[in-house]
Parts: C-alpha cells; structure tokens; sequence
C-alpha cells in the first residue's frame, strides 16, 4: 500500500529522523479527515498524506479549493455539498456513500471541514462505517474555533480572563435558537459559536438577557485563517450592529468573551 | 529568508499545485507553534516546516520526543520545563527569553504541547512579545481534546448526544479545584477536563453532586493518539476506581458525558 504516497514519503526522508512519522501506514479503509480552518499549511502531515494517496475523495463545500488542489489528481472525487439548485446530499444517504465505498475498498477520504468530531457529523459517518463493519480511521483537524484564535489574537483560555472555552452551534433548528442560555451565559469562560451570522443579534440578545454584561467583549470573524479574514470586535450590545453596517455573509465565528477584547492587541 | 525551509519547499513542488501553500514564506520572527497531541503525523504542515526552519527551538517536557526529531538538527535547543531536581521555569522568565531571542532575530520557535491558546498559556507569551514590539505569529496546533476524540472514537458533539462540548482544566490551584461546577453539570454536553489524575474523583464526586446522573458515561484517556494509549471507560459512579485499580499516570483527560459511551463502538 505505499505507492500513491510515495511523494510524502521522499519529503520525510529529509526530516532529520523519519521511522516515528512512518508507523501508521496508509491502508484501504475509510479515512475521516479534518481539512482545518480552510489554510492548505493548517492540514495536518497525515491529512496530507492522506489526501496525496486517495483513491476517492468525498466532500463538500465547507472544504477550500486551495486544499482541494492538495488531492490526487486521479483521485476519483465525489461531493456531496449544496451546488445551485441542489441542496447537500442528506446525511444518511452520506453515510450509505461511504459504506458502499468502503466496501468497493481503496483508500476513500472522507474529507470534512474543521475537526470531524467537532460539529462534523463525523461521529454519525463513524457509527454508520462501524455498523457496517467497514474499517475506518478518524484524523483530527484544527476545529475552526482553534484557526480563528491563533490568527485573530484571541487566546481562548488566557487565565486572566477564562478558565474553560466552550464550542457550541448557534444555527437555527425548526427556526428557533434552542440553547442552554445559562450555562453560556457565565463569567470567566469563552464561548464560541459555529453559526450563521442570521442569529448574531438573537445569541447577543439572550446573553445579556441571562446575565452577561452587555460591555462583554465578543468578535465575529469570517474566513479566520484565508487571506480575505474579516474581524469585527464589538461587545454584545454593540456587535449585531456593526455587523450589519458591514453586511458579513455567513459562516462566521461568534466569540464571546473577554479575550475578545485582545484581538486589536494580539494581531492587528 | 528561504534557506533554511528549502526541504519542505521541494515536497510542496510535488504536489499538485503549490501557489497556495507558499503564500506565508517562514522570516525572522517570534513563532508560537502548537504541536498538537504527540504523534508527529498530527503536527500541522506548518508547524513541521518551521520545525525544519528554526534556527532558535524553545520548548518543554509536554512536546514528545519524536516531535524533537522532526526539528532542524542544526537549531540551537533551549529547555524550559521540569528537569530532575528542578522546576519548570517561571512563565514570566519564559516570555523574558521569547523577548530577547526575538530581539536577537533568526526564527525563533515556541514549541508548545496541544494549541498554544488553549491551556497553554500562549497567550500571556503573546502579551509580552507584543509589549515588547517584537514580530510574532501563532500557528494553531491539535489540541489533546481532538486528538483523543479521533484516536479513541469519542465524538465530541455527536448530535444525538450533546450540543456543546467544553474544554476546562482540573489541576489544583493552591490546593483546591475551584471550578464553577453549575456550568459543568449540565445535559446534552461533552466536558474535557485537562487534568492530573489525582483530581478525578473530586471531579467525578462534584459533578453527581450538582446533578449529573451517577451513571453518565465517562472516559479517562493517557497519550490518546501515542502507541501507549490507555483508556479506561466507565460512568461517574465507576471511574475513579478503576482509575485507581488500574494506577493511571498523569497527565490524562477525563471525558465526561454521553458521547463517552461510544468509544468501544467507535475505537474497539
């Protein structure tokens, strides 16, 4: 099984010492694999051995062009996002995907934005794969949370500040926002939100209503990692607004918190 | 600036295109680089290629040596954690070194176990180097909490299982563990504690007594994506003594929530 990875190997032979970077060989199976925050250099070097020895490759939008060209070229690729007119494929006919691809064998990546245990639905594609009886492997990803901070400025447990991160999901489901408004609303923590920027001022709103201060420090940031990143640092009473004025297109980062407040310090 | 990360550059020409991935070129600068949960397969393709370019490498007893292995061997290495006999240096002397050997130029690496902005006080390394106008950027690694998710088949915020996941720290400070216990026991959530062992039953004492079932899943996982693995599952009620039975080392991470529940499925 080391032929489609040849090229990386070449590269670790370089590395001063290569044995450890060698003991996980990549073999026919179903491989989950975080792409990160969207920056190719944020792949992880199994992510992009991975990627340079597929066989198939399944993804969708959340994943950029800019990883995409890190693919094998004879890769066979199979997207299963949203495309005009289309909607993205529904998870379980995504999970019947990798199934009968894990049968059909090879190496199929199943490459997803982010980490795939955080907010990827990998964790359905995991239990689906092992139900089947398909061998499968999971390979973390930098969860989108994780990009946003280290290029924003924003330590996310800076212990002056917060002493637990929370990730959390503010999507609408059924048209509401059901979130356990207490335990975000608490001080000395950071909450981030994988959301659409549509419930910015709805998430604000409550966390004043539950008890933060409305001068809480919050950021909302798109494309954290990309070069065309877009950052707005507010508080909870004034960001809705200036994201507004600035008509930010989803998805975006909610960071709430006072480590928000370090972005203009920490990267300007 | 390109001499010293001329290897990585000509694996980047093997792959299929190459503009994107050179977009940030390595300079003279202060670098905090997370180098994820130890295995090096999981080290970003950034972090490895600064690795291979450092001229200065800082770093302390949480990154593995194979880790070390990937380092350029010709980098002038300076130690700043436990030793025998010795403590670990104080975070103000760490961030005073950062300083001077950013003032000195050259490319300086701060190697740091997991994410450098979470848990691993890079942000108060940040703070200084920015008071201090030196040059610096901050490349976000994997931190423990997605590494032992993917290598131990725990997804973190399975949808039908939890809605937010939250990392939080379970080491003493001055003896005891003040945590804000109320945000901590909550349904539908996945909590990571980054821990020393010894804690675990207090942890697992005080989360029953605010109102977690006796019986929510719980895992308690060491080196989760190293070849020594250990994991130990059970619930709040039966963790700590088969922690205790099975003489667990520090550091580890203790998982608690329903999602714990499916690593024996996921990652048998």
């Amino acid at each position: 099984m080391d032929g489609p990875n040849r090229g990386t190997n070449r590269n670790q032979e370089q590395t001063a010492k290569d044995e450890t970077m060698d003991r996980q060989p990549i073999v026919q199976k179903v491989y989950l694999v975080g792409a990160g925050p969207g920056d190719p250099e944020l792949l992880t070097v199994r992510a992009l051995r991975l990627l340079q020895a597929a066989d198939v490759l399944v993804y969708d939008n959340l994943v950029s062009p800019a990883i995409l060209d890190c693919v094998r070229p004879e890769a066979q690729r199979v997207f299963v996002g949203k495309r005009a007119g289309r909607h993205t494929l529904p998870q379980e006919e995504i999970n019947a995907l990798l199934v009968e691809l894990g049968q059909a064998g090879g190496v199929v990546v199943r490459l997803k934005g982010g980490d795939p245990y955080i907010f990827g639905r990998g964790g359905e594609e995991a239990e689906a794969l092992a139900a089947a009886g398909i061998p499968f492997a999971v390979v973390p990803g930098i969860t989108a949370a994780c990009g946003m901070a280290a290029s924003q400025g924003i330590p996310l447990t800076h212990r002056d500040h917060a002493q637990s991160c929370l990730f959390v999901t503010g999507h609408l489901k059924d048209g509401a926002l059901l979130l356990d408004w207490e335990a975000l609303a608490r001080p000395r923590q950071t909450v981030v939100f994988y959301m659409g920027v549509s419930t910015l001022p709805t998430i604000c709103r409550e966390l004043v209503a539950h008890g933060l201060p409305a001068d809480t420090p919050a950021a909302v940031v798109r494309n954290a990692t990309l070069p065309d990143a877009e950052r707005l640092v507010g508080t909870l009473a004034s960001l809705p607004a200036l994201a507004a004025a600035a008509e930010l297109a989803p998805p975006a980062l909610l960071v709430v918190g006072e480590v928000a407040a370090l972005a203009e310090r920490l990267a300007p």
